[in-house]
């Protein structure tokens, strides 16, 4: 199959799982359920729920089974673009190409509904409902990699990082790629893995797993960093050049822009070689890696 | 064993357990880490581990089997702490006697430390390490109770009802009930029944205990409302008339001192009641229902 319908097949029932997942509008406080649902479903990749689902996919996993940890992850990752779009963190207005949470809100909720949505992360990975049939000792090894992975020893770890590295010296190489591995490395690496245990990998097949979700989160990241520069504003629905004017270290600004290119490309092979014994049951994980690296958005 | 010296016993052990359990301030990144523990090793009274140990201890458990729930709960109630102290929320300098978590590291900073600490409730309480020997399904039942207590159901709900709340139109007692359930209640329930399930509670005691968890959790929010008007400033460590000045909604505002104060000692007598079969074994828990309404700060 496609990539492009692979997407729009498990983004629509992502969707349609968050829908569930999440309380609705009108049960209060209304105010603080609306400000979760208008960041959750602003239209984003969902890159982390199909990196879930597509591991869980690759090991001949149950697409159903990793339905409540690919939620769980859209989750934080929406809360975490809530909270770096506020006014004392990025102080962004536009996000997607609509306005950010807290222009709509006010920064009071955006930050409750953030923290909401962190939350609910973990209400979901726990609840009895999606997680039926599944071993409970399961359930919590993935609560635990994807809480590590969000934390301080992962995303908000790198976000610490990479605001102490604004505006200050020029930051090295090992400094970028910290923040990076963290920032959003981590969460990614944590979708793979928290995905194909969830499906039954055992450990060779899970080692190769986090082999491809390290290369492919850091190629992800430089391909950011790469689009910031050359990519089409509208298309990114943020401001180009945004990194480069806050004085954000980036892989382009360190090794320039043929060798940030050179670089990405070569963790993509890396990442897709890590599935190599794993055949058609993995062809959506190695067209996500090359889209991660080919895309304009 | 006299309250306080079973308070000062626990609250050494869970402190010990605390530091444990979060990364030490010379890991990367240092500044995050030094935030987190500058909020949680603040001092508080360390209510909610408190309860989790002391219904875990009532019900015949043993208390290490509840130790790592205790300090999650710590972890977050500290983060709403530090959320609700950050200019665009309460806008607080001082709390616990000392300068809030933004006034020292900045918003920011205190934001990130926020949602590291929510998040590392989720890594401490999925810990290996931290629950073995204990059921996967009771951990996750646990996990479960938490983090839909600390939620847009349960205490981020009630923060945003308290917000949308003040400045405004006099609210009705159904209103302040909502806020106080929520915004405080719900999260100590949780540690009494998470801490009685970790400690192998049946069907019939997990009631018990339940009645005993809303009864304390709302006398204790109507003691904290009438302290904030007849406090002494140095003992609460906040400015007294804080809630007033802000045209908060409370108790006393309500329905006037005296019958707030026979509502907490009503609520107080009832948390007890609902203890009558357990014994010796829940005196602690009774001594904490009798700390809740008569304390001084």
């Amino acid at each position: 199959m496609e990539l492009k319908h692979y997407m729009k097949e498990l983004g629509a029932q992502v969707d349609e799982a968050l829908d569930r997942m999440l309380p609705g509008e009108k049960i209060l406080p209304q105010r603080l359920h609306e400000a979760m649902r208008y960041s959750i479903f602003a239209g984003g990749k969902k890159l982390r729920p199909l990196l879930a689902l597509a591991a869980c996919e690759a090991v001949g996993g149950r697409r159903r089974d990793a339905m409540a940890a690919a939620c769980a992850l859209e989750m934080i990752h929406t809360y975490s673009l809530i909270h770096d779009d506020l006014p004392c963190m990025d102080d962004d207005d536009y996000r997607r190409g609509r306005l950010t949470n807290h222009k709509v809100y006010g920064d009071a909720t955006a930050t409750l509904a953030g923290d909401a949505l962190l939350t609910a992360a973990f209400t979901t990975l726990s609840d009895p409902e999606h997680t039926a049939g599944l071993d409970p000792a399961v359930t919590l090894q993935v609560i635990r990699i994807i809480s590590r992975a969000a934390g301080s020893l992962g995303m908000v770890g790198g976000q610490v990082a990479d605001m102490e590295s604004e505006g200050g010296l020029e930051v090295d190489l090992p400094t970028l790629e910290f923040i990076h591995i963290h920032k959003t490395g981590a969460l990614i690496l944590a979708s793979i893995k928290a995905g194909a245990l969830l499906g039954g990998a055992d450990a060779e097949i899970l080692a190769r797993m986090e082999r491809y979700g390290e290369a492919a989160g850091l190629a992800f990241q430089i391909a950011d960093d790469i689009l910031d520069i050359v990519g089409d504003q509208e298309e990114i629905g943020k401001d180009v050049g945004s990194d480069q004017a806050r004085g954000k270290a980036t892989y382009p600004a360190l090794l320039g822009l043929e060798e940030s290119r050179r670089r990405a490309i070569e963790l993509r092979d890396m990442a897709i070689e890590a599935l190599e014994p794993l055949g058609e049951a993995a062809e959506p994980l190695r067209a996500i890696a090359r889209y991660i690296v080919d895309r304009t958005r």
